[in-house]
Formats: C-alpha cells, structure tokens, sequence
C-alpha cells in the first residue's frame, strides 16, 4: 500500500509509492524521442496491454475491444491503490495516511500522433465529456476528497507516452493548492460581503482588458496578473459555477473550442512547447468548498525552476502576463487554423 | 523596476524581472555542457566583467584584483533592485509590491572546474564565512525582511555558468515557504506547551535512526520524513539555534565538514547529479520569527514533477527516505573521500 506523508512543519503532503517502485539508483530515463506507435499500449488494437477500461466511447462492439474514440483505463502503474480503507496516524511529528485513490488515464484518441489543439472540435468534446464521466462517478466513492484532472504534454512536462492522453488522481485528502484557493476565496468572500473571487477576476480582467488571451460567451481565457511561468493562460467561466462536473452540454462546445483555442495560440507562438494543464473544481465528499469557482490552468515549461523557487516557493517570471496575452492575442485564434 | 505580484487567491509571489527581460518568445537556452574557462566572468583575472565585489577574501592587494579565494559580486541580472523605497499596492483583485532587493554571487572558488564536495575543507569554511558576512551586512537593511543563500548546481538545477557559486536574494516580503515553516515552528511550540519543532525532529530521528545520514557533534544530516524529492537531504544543528547568521566559529568546521561529506554522499550515490540547496532561517526585521531553528535542505534533481505536482502541491517521490539515507550511508563519509 502507498503511503501519504505530510512534512513535519508544513501542509505539504508526498506520495510514497511502492508500485512505482525503483531501486533507489534507477530513475525513469526521460525519453527524448516520442514513443512508438508500434509498441504503444494506447493505440487501437493493443487494449490487452492496458488494466481493463473504466469507460469507452464506441459506437458499439465488446468492452476492451477496438473501435473507440476516447478511452479511460486504470494507471498500470498507479501513485495510489483503489482498495482499502483511509487510516490517519500520526506519532510525534510523524504523520501519514494510506495511500488509498485512485489513478486513471483517458485515452484522448485512438490517433497515436494526434496533439489536442488539432484533433477535431467534437472529439475535444468528447475527451471532456469522458472528464465529466470519471468525475462525477468517482465522486461516488466517499473516501475520496478531491479528483485531480490534469495532462501532461511532451517528454518535459512528464509524458513519458507520447500518445495523446489525461489523467485523474483522486486522492483521500485536499491537496493544499485547493485548500489555498478555497482560503483566497473565503477570504475575499468575507472582505466584499459575499462576492465569488473568481466572478471578481473575469469582471475585472475583462475590464481591464490586457491580460484577456480569448473568450466567447461562456469562458474566458487570461494571463493571470501573478502568472507563475511564461505564457501561463487559465480558462474560468463567466457564470458562476461551483464544480467542473456541473458543467452542461450547452457549454461543453463553447468550452472545447475555447481550450483547444489557447492550446492552438501556444503551439503557434511557442513552436509546440511541452506544457501541464490541470482542473481546479471544489472538493467532494467534504465539508470544504461547497461554493468555489472552478477553471482550468495551462502551464508551459519553457523555463526551469532552481533553488529560488524551491527554497521560497516565490516564482520568477521573464515575461509579463500582459506581453504574453498580447502575443497570444495576435498569433491568431481558431480562424488561423 | 521589477515587480512582486501576488496570485488572485493564495500567498504564492511571483518577481517580474525588467532587467532580466526577454522578449516573449526569447528564452534562456539551457547549457548542456559547463561554460568555458577562457571566458568565464567568475575566474580570476576577469573580476572587470562583474559588477564591484561586495566582499572578497584575500590577503592584501586592491578590490577588484585578483588573489581573492571567495568573492562575492552583484548579480549583473538582478531579479530585483538595490535602490528605492518598498510600496505597496492593493487594487481589486491585483496585489503588488515594488521589486526591491538584492542579488548577489557568491564565487566559491577560483578553481573553474572546483566542485564543492571537493573542495579543501577550508575553503568550504570561508565559503560559509562569506555566507553569514555577506548576510549579517544585509539584515542592517531595514527594507529587507528575507536573506534566502543558495546554490544551484548542473544546469538542469538552473545554473547557467557552471564556475562553482551560489546566489543570495533578499526579498522585502517574507516567502510563504518560510511562512508556513515558521507556522507549523508556532502550532508545535503551542500544542506542546513550549517545545521547537525542529529540536524535537533532531531528537525523534536520532532515536528512530533509520532516517540519518551523517553526524557530527553539532550537526545533524537526515533524510525527511516526507522528502519531497528522491535524496532530498536537510542539515540541521542539534542544538537549539534561531538564525543562520548565529552560527559560531567553533560550529563553522563541523558544519562544512557535514555539507562537504553529505555533497560527497550524494556525488558518488548518483554520480555528481544537478542539486539545489538552500538556507531556511528567522525572517530579519520582522515580527516573525524571533525564534526558530535554521537548517539546510538539498534536493537532488533526478526526476521531473508534472501536472501533478503543479495542480495539487502534492508530490510523488519514488524513493523511500529510508532507502536513501541507507543508500547514502553506506555510499561511505568523509573517509570515503
């Protein structure tokens, strides 16, 4: 069973994962090259290769069978194991709790060198529908406090198959990002006698106007004023809305078209950069975050990070949130496609 | 001027640097081999292409000559500013504080291919004198109320010259890492009606065993309960101490004998890897933190953190921390050298 840990002193919490297990000298080689279509696990074909599938999209056709769009599977090497019960311990300044959640890839495409800003517009709809899906059944589960929606883009970002694909971990406890946001928002919630921080940011980005990358009637896309890396972009609902999974059909297509915009915009401006996107949404089954904003933020790699950031956690940024957006801006949106 | 922002929600700061402007599209490429000695700036001999020293040890000779054995320069890109007063902004949802501070090199060596695990043991001890002049000098800076010393090694820890030094940022804010370690200082001095967190840690892992390093009589090297990274290392005095800056004559020797050894543990345990270390110590000039305990933390940089880790604060580490401290003990100590 993994293992949770929080440092002595801090809300920082480490997963020590024994599935993932190495020698202590035997790192994952990072690959250089993108992974082969000929061996790839995700490819259409060699569903054998994968634990069996928590969720397909197929017209018809046997479960792990070919002939889907998108496909959601198990993690064969999963950060946390999905049976058994959330024990807390804490011994002096030792604290831990059971690894216990749950670790899921969502094939974004049969395609094994598609790229999400290309695939076409109702597949992007579908990947995040598939989201929609393993969220909200997950949430089932009331063990589990929060479910993370992430990708990870190139081999830098740490993608190790290159094959296009999300993940989700849900893990027994609030990551303490979540929490930091969810304090923010009380916080300003209570300052302005109960406006919705995140409302506040599309009113006033929006009327500031510089740091808006695109928007349609439903989302809007931004250079956060205090973006941490270089061309950092976040998309938020205009509306108010609490959870990722209450989203409706109606905005799944504005939604879409609006994140496979901004990817599009930094793959024009930054020559296909390796990037992480992740959801921020309320936690579940907690008595934290019934009200919350969520939204998606995209983060390049096209810097490091040294031991500034690591000893400080302060962020240096070369280039201001309003340079980017201005060169997102004029690199040309879904029309220049 | 640069710029400290602080994010909509959370208390993560993020420096936008003018003088280390790039434009957008413009950034720095990653050295992949060390830089060359003919051109180096921190060799000796070619002290005119930094800015004057700001303290050097030699035995006699002009400033800015040569014959030093460490020198400490301005950063001729400074992420922050020397002159002008600290204002600070709050408008809406947009918090931020002019980017005054310091920026300083600390050269540790004139030996371009030096190493500091292979240093003369003396040399590490003026090393650490430079450290606590260099900081005791800054702290009379009322503006200042954080002096973070640190080192990145290899360029993938984000050194770009790879003459052996390490840098010094004062900041006018005091980092949130630091924040919430003085925190937790706080919340265990409470809940145990008096007793520092970081002593009892001392204590409990010099009894637990399993999770230490190296030892002298002053200082001791373990791996954390919850290392966030594989191999991550911190050196902590046994004995109560507050601020960096009060460590004494008598303790310079043993501490530079515990950081060369655990740099040589970590050296031959995976091969001269890219680390980052850094000095957590009190705030200066600041009601925070009239008592602490300071440390060293040095993280090794052999795996990447992903979407994961950038979304949730959480992180994945392979590598037991009991496994590495074994590993690193038996890779053999200063006898070994």
């Amino acid at each position: 069973m993994p293992e949770l840990r929080k440092d002595y002193a801090t809300d920082t919490w480490v997963v020590f994962s024994a599935t993932r297990g190495h020698r202590p000298t035997d790192f994952d080689a990072i690959p250089t090259s993108p992974t082969k279509a000929e061996t790839c696990p995700f490819c259409p074909g060699r569903e054998g290769m994968t634990p069996p599938e928590t969720l397909a999209f197929r017209r018809d056709g046997e479960p792990n069978g070919p002939d889907w769009w998108v496909r959601c599977v198990p993690n064969k090497f999963p950060a946390l194991e999905a049976e058994g019960e959330v024990l807390r311990r804490v011994h002096q300044v030792f604290h831990r709790v059971s690894g216990v959640g749950v670790h899921e890839v969502i094939v974004e495409t049969p395609e094994h060198d598609g790229h999400l800003p290309r695939l076409g517009p109702r597949q992007v709809e579908e990947v995040l529908e598939a989201y929609k899906q393993r969220y909200l059944d997950l949430t089932q589960d009331r063990r589990l406090k929060y479910v993370l929606i992430f990708k990870n883009h190139g081999a830098k970002a740490g993608a190790s198959i290159s094959h296009p694909h999300s993940q989700l971990i849900a893990t027994p406890i609030i990551p303490r990002r979540i929490l930091d946001e969810l304090r923010g928002w009380v916080n300003h919630h209570d300052a302005t006698g109960g406006a919705c921080l995140f409302c506040d940011i599309v009113a006033e980005e929006r009327q500031v106007g510089e740091r808006v990358v695109a928007e349609n009637d439903a989302f809007l896309a931004l250079s956060p004023y205090a973006a941490r890396f270089p061309f950092e972009t976040w998309i938020l609902p205009k509306e108010h809305e609490v959870s990722f999974a209450a989203f409706t059909d109606r905005e799944r297509a504005p939604l879409a078209r609006l994140l496979q915009d901004v990817l599009g915009r930094l793959d024009r401006a930054l020559h296909d950069p390796p990037f992480n996107y992740y959801i921020h949404t309320a936690p579940c089954n907690a008595r934290e975050g019934r009200d919350f904003h969520w939204h998606i933020e995209i983060t390049p790699r096209v810097t490091e990070t040294a031991g500034f950031e690591r000893g400080t956690g302060f962020y240096i940024n070369p280039v201001m949130p309003e340079d980017a957006a201005a060169r997102l801006r004029a690199t040309g949106g879904e029309d220049a496609r």
